[in-house]
């Protein structure tokens, strides 16, 4: 079942400058940063209460990330729904025809996660998330 | 204060084809839709638990919205804070010299709301929303 929008991801040219707005003028609380090397980012996510804004630096032009901030100059990137059973999730999605980026779930940030494909979804990234077990 | 993320603005080519995704596909129940004129939309949001997607698709190629369609096809438009007082926001940004598109608060379709300059937000369009009072 869909539980609520886990995160919205948003590309930023740099962590550092746009934490100054999402942080100091938004006033969302700055939950954790980490460099995240196997997908080539740098991350920080705040808490907007209840759900969070992931911001997103590539540490490389040549990710997804990276490929997008260089297309785009950075934006709004995915949106991300909890689940509590991404497994489940995917497997009805291939059901419906809907394409894939992840054909199972995969550790990510946010808990087990996986990616439809944005052809499925008119353009839009969408991501669901498991979260690990506290 | 900031509450929580309101909803998730998505620009979309069709209001019908896209509700076959976010409410079939997604199973995120339809809230309501509206076609509000004086803004060259039509409009659906959908219920994501605690926060919404709204789907927009433009009347006119002429208006925000119909340019941002034009210019990437759709997808992930706006992001939407809900605020117990968009005024007092939208002062506190103009205080730090955020650039605002609008200068006071305006009815919408989430309720009083304002819209933040995305050059003051790295290309990230921010809307605050205060509820109608029910």
């Amino acid at each position: 079942m869909l539980k609520r929008i886990h995160h919205v991801g948003i590309v930023v040219p740099s962590l550092e400058d746009s934490l100054r707005f999402w942080r100091d003028v938004m006033r969302l609380p700055l939950i954790k940063s980490a460099t995240i090397d196997d997908q080539g980012v740098r991350a920080a996510l705040l808490d907007a209460n209840g759900s969070e804004v992931e911001l997103l630096e590539p540490l490389s032009a040549d990710n997804g990330v990276g490929r997008f901030l260089a297309r785009s100059g950075g934006g709004l990137h995915h949106i991300c729904f909890e689940s509590d059973d991404v497994a489940r999730e995917l497997e009805a999605a291939r059901a419906k025809g809907i394409a894939l980026i992840d054909q199972r779930p995969r550790p990510g940030l946010a808990g087990m996660i996986c990616f439809l494909h944005p052809q499925a979804t008119h353009g839009v990234l969408v991501e669901y998330a498991q979260p690990f077990a506290e």
